[in-house]
């Protein structure tokens, strides 16, 4: 899941939920799908493959792509048709680490957790020396540092993180979470202000902020620094990562980062600030790989078999890319391991769709949704214009899974209330596992989006957070430890159900108003 | 504070609580005490000086000479008498990491938390090779591997962790659990059944499993094993840290072994069980420091100024030895801290006590309260014989501070019930402060056990756990950051004023019976 944009826009349609009508519900293939799904499943196997097997998944690295060719081949395996990588457009470098080591030496030897940032060079070798902490706030006060960093390993004043939150770690929604979702009212369409937005004074903060860390990044890279620490989110070891470069093939050189736990980085600059001097020693090696700069998703179909419906499609997806930190279990090989075997479930009843299931696993998601979008461009349309292509008319609805581990509590019906009766039968089966919950409210951050910005139904599932947002979400604790086994087999038949009930239905999804033409994000 | 016992035997005097006679206090010096504590606090800086500065603090390592070196010139430096380094007995070596470096490197690079385990060796240099799992449960399973070890990178398979205990990791007592405390009627004497305790079965399966684990540890060095990983407890980063080798100068080689993160353990093993073959690249350098097996406790006083009572002694305390894999901040910098702030204030204040006042900060206290029951062996008596010396009779108390960085909430009586009217007059002015609760509970695992044990009024005050169980204890997450200001500031000014009245009461403290003759734990 990418990071929430400072400005969300969130704009829904406005109409009102209509009377519910029964929409039928196939009991027995719900029961075969829960039998398989529940009692059969893969999804811990093909979990392990797309995290302990595969590694990190950032875009473009050779991570994914072993991800990737594994999925094709596991797709092709299973049975399914057309399973192949699909070119989405350019997307930029690939990038990896290949060694990453620091300690402190000074005042006595103790080696840190930290993690380079993402698309940043190595220290080319073992670099040794005391740690400077630079105190500027403004290009001018940069001045002072010219001719003094060469090889060096530099440090900035940066505040402790707000140690111990006293809340739990890991939760799920509660009864009362969930009723608040069900009662929502639709959000008006438009710009909603949110007491977190930023006033002028702080947007102005910001853009100076912004203008200095670039100043910095090209002071820091003229005057060939060695290696910069950069405290990194998390606490307990937990270390969350970002990327301190652009992905691009034309991107602005940068000094070698190091994203550094908050714990060593305080010690660090406590020790500095005490007048204790600290001498460090890393050796931190990272590789591009820019042979290749296209960008690809994982794509694959169970074929329509009604004459009249085939060339319909009902799509599930998930994105397969991850940050670099960890293996991305939460973030999102749940998503794409539950979106797969829900096409294992499917295959393995030996069910034959009336319209087309087609699965697709995006990447470079956590740069901008940029798989999914660079897809819908190629096939449905552009959102920039609402020029549309053929297939747009053709797609029922899109389902994503990608808010991490947890089980399925309901849909974000995004604004599609005419949705809602058709989704609140197809739940009724799985009230026992705990899904019964639509909420008119949009939900961002994920590629349902990029279906929805061209007026196809896209709709991201409510999933229990359990440790989401406080450990895992582009952390290094993002591994297969993690995932919730039940939680998973849980999400996976209720999207095969799903997706079987969308593939049969007498009519596809009913849209909502057609979004007018709006720049990209 | 050291692991608890797998036996605790919990004994404590059946004394009723006698009704409270009102018992002076002087509000006056409170004042003051509270303005020097709370207002013109230096705990903070102390506490820096103790972790960051000196580094993890193993027993008789260089972190530990370190702070008890800055200790005693700290404590001259505050005007106290008599500051000094006092040996308690033979300890043994000293021990400390000087490189730490290991990763995995196929089937992709990824640097893993790992700590050596205390009193191993090193790798000799930098060390590669397939980690290979060890499938043993007997000495005999151990011959399939004779003469395959050497220089191996080798691993068992071990349960995961429980992961995720949805529960928050820092918290205070709440009312309802201190009134527990409160009501609680003290435990019947002789061993206590605790619903914890193994039965027979289990017992045996123990003593099978640890026969075991010291035949794999001579079959491992013998076999000339390159390096062994063993799991570490904690998630999400956190590591739990203990010793793999024991501190003696006569002590058993071992082969370097390596506590890895449960995260790291669990995916090379799910990798290898897979049959995917890990390659790992690891450096490990420790030092053993062998030119003086001594243990020291630093020790310093405010000499009383009664004729009557100058040779008697009120003494307070806490262990300054740590684990390696951090700098020890909650276990026990926090506990030393205070009880160097306790001496400050009181000299902040140009109080002259009638009674002496001694601080002593023991050492070995991880491995067995080693410096205490060193220092009540030199000065107090024998617990084995209960011959006791002289000075036992003219020991007020002995306060001890070591549950990690909570406030104060109380005392645990340890059974001295005739305490409890003081105790509880003077806790009096510190409510607002939220240290109210008395209980005649005994509580276990640090050093006032050591006088306790040869019949002196030795107590443990009741503090907030915060996250010392969860996080903390042991653990590499043990740092600086996770002191709690206020809560130190608070527990400083309650100890002095703790010490204050128990130098100027009339009477020593009310004591137990002596204790029995008991064969040492």
């Amino acid at each position: 899941m990418k990071l929430k944009l400072l400005f969300s826009c969130l704009i829904t349609a406005g109409i009102a939920v209509p009377s519910f009508a029964q929409e039928p519900v196939d009991a027995d293939m719900v029961q075969k799908i829960r039998e398989e799904g529940l009692n059969h499943s893969k999804v811990m196997e093909t979990a392990f493959y797309l995290t302990d097997v595969s590694g990190p998944r950032l875009a473009n690295s050779p991570g994914l792509k072993r991800a990737q060719n594994w999925a094709v081949n596991q797709l092709k395996a299973w049975g399914m048709a057309n399973a192949k990588l699909e070119a989405w457009g350019k997307f930029g470098k690939g990038w990896e680490v290949q060694k990453n080591y620091a300690a402190i030496t000074v005042p006595y030897y103790h080696a840190i957790i930290a993690i380079p940032k993402a698309w940043t060079p190595g220290t080319n070798g073992l670099i040794k020396g005391e740690v400077m902490l630079i105190k500027a706030d403004s290009a001018a006060e940069l001045e002072q540092y010219k001719g003094k960093l060469a090889g060096r390993i530099v440090i900035f004043d940066t505040k402790a993180p707000t140690e111990r939150t006293w809340k739990v770690d890991a939760a799920r929604y509660t009864d009362e979470e969930l009723a608040e979702m069900a009662n929502a009212k639709a959000t008006p369409a438009g710009p909603r202000r949110n007491a977190a937005d930023p006033n002028a004074a702080q947007m102005a903060a910001f853009r100076k902020l912004r203008a200095f860390r670039t100043a910095l990044s090209q002071f820091l890279v003229d005057e060939k620094a060695g290696l910069v620490l950069s405290q990194a989110r998390g606490t307990d070891g937990t270390v969350f990562t970002t990327n301190g470069a652009s992905y691009a093939d034309t991107a602005k050189a940068v000094a070698p980062e190091l994203e550094t736990s908050s714990e060593d980085y305080q010690r660090i600059l406590r020790l500095i600030k005490g007048g204790q001097p600290v001498q460090l020693e890393a050796e931190i090696k990272t590789q591009f790989i820019t042979d290749d700069l296209q960008g690809y998703d994982v794509v694959a179909e169970i074929p329509g078999t009604d004459k009249k419906l085939k060339d319909q499609v009902v799509m599930i997806g998930g994105h397969l890319d991850s940050w670099h930190g960890a293996t991305g279990a939460t973030d999102n090989a749940a998503g794409s391991a539950v979106m797969l075997e829900a096409m294992r479930i499917l295959k393995a009843i030996n069910f034959k769709p009336k319209r087309t299931i087609r699965i697709a696993l995006w990447s470079s998601e956590e740069q901008g949704l940029f798989g999914s979008r660079g897809y819908v461009a190629n096939h449905f349309g552009d959102p920039k214009t609402m020029e549309l292509k053929p297939e747009q008319a053709k797609l029922s609805a899109y389902y994503n899974l990608d808010n991490g581990t947890g089980k399925i509590r309901g849909v974000y019906l995004q604004g599609d209330s005419a949705a809602a009766p058709i989704f609140k039968a197809w739940l009724e089966p799985f009230k026992d596992l705990g899904a019964a919950t639509l909420t008119i409210r949009n939900t961002g951050g994920t590629d349902h989006l990029s279906f929805d910005a061209v007026g196809i139904p896209g709709f991201q599932f409510i999933q229990d957070a359990i440790d989401y947002g406080t450990r895992t979400h582009h952390s290094n604790q993002d591994t297969y430890d993690r995932l919730v086994e039940d939680d998973l087999k849980q999400a996976a038949t209720i999207v095969a159900s799903f997706v079987y009930h969308t593939s049969q239905r007498a009519e596809m999804i009913p849209r909502k108003e057609l979004p007018k033409p709006q720049p990209a994000r």
